[in-house]
């Protein structure tokens, strides 16, 4: 029989598989549905490498990837709070934090301390390595948002002073990041993509 | 206007979305859909970093998490292979690398070569990461077969002795892979979680 501690890694394992049934605001490109938290993670982790190059100099890359992977399993029990929605994310500190004691509670001891303290760095957002990550945790929704015809925003009634709001982020980050989001706000606004509530 | 590299960059990740509409034979935890391309590489890489511990001492996590990321996405073009489809499989490599070529060229030419050349170090499975990641690829469907009462494998036929053929690289891993599915065979088989075909 194995460890106890294998068995522990396995159980969180499993646990975690339930991120497939989290479902964010964001459609997948095609539009057909939305898209859950372990397919945007996976998305985020290949960013983090193919776009390395864009990280403040010194970024450990491994780092990011292993916080872009992880940073949605909170999800699991505190449920996605969609990113404009300001009731539910008056209480998501919160109802997160509870989550991640829960989840990582699962892991032995010393991976435990491990990956909660990852996660409150990827919030707290101070680090290299989770600023990157948060950067791309904007990036990838906003690539899909543009792609989709902006489904997402129309749905919930985002104009374009929402989304340069949201993604500050990217206007302060590499100046890769920084055109991407004008280039695309400007197409956006030409084809009609945004809510047209103001 | 960003640079071609940039943009290159950001056309492959957006044709790599495409992994969340490519669905595998296994079915997610709750038993309620197959899951797709994107969550089971999700799903490898976190199991890469909580179990690295179990890795050949030296293997360089990082790169195991890469080629688990990456690992599927030939099959945008090529498809999903069940893994005991013998005719399917008799043509699944070459398949696999017109479908690499065509997906790795949408990179700047750097990195289509670094990721094509990591694909194939995953397929061929010697290097100590490719390894690794290889296991990785057996223990998670495992995993889920097993824990949703071997569904996948009633639907395909599938028996004890098809399991432990397919699963060899577990039972000659670490020792903890090799006790993991000793003893999810039995239990499976007490439970009644195989095919009845012999």
């Amino acid at each position: 029989m194995n460890s106890k501690r294998f068995r522990q890694q396995m159980e969180f394992l499993l646990e975690v598989d339930k991120a497939k049934s989290i479902f964010r605001q964001t459609y997948i490109s095609d539009s057909s549905r939305k898209e859950n938290d372990a397919e945007h993670s996976w998305h985020l982790a290949v960013m983090a490498f193919i776009l390395s190059e864009y990280a403040e100099s010194g970024t450990d890359i491994a780092r990011v990837m292993k916080m872009t992977l992880m940073h949605d399993v909170v999800e699991i029990y505190a449920g996605d709070t969609y990113c404009y929605d300001d009731k539910g994310n008056a209480d998501k500190a919160e109802r997160e934090l509870a989550a991640a004691d829960k989840i990582y509670a699962l892991l032995p001891d010393d991976q435990r301390e491990e990956y909660k303290a990852l996660w409150l760095e990827f919030e707290e957002g101070k680090t290299p390595e989770a600023k990157f990550a948060n950067m791309l945790d904007r990036l990838q929704p906003t690539m899909l948002n543009y792609a989709t015809e902006g489904i997402s925003w129309k749905e919930h009634g985002i104009g374009r002073e929402d989304v340069l709001k949201r993604n500050e982020s990217l206007i302060n980050g590499p100046i890769e990041f920084s055109q991407y989001l004008t280039d695309l706000i400007i197409k956006a606004i030409d084809n009609g993509y945004f809510s047209r509530r103001m």
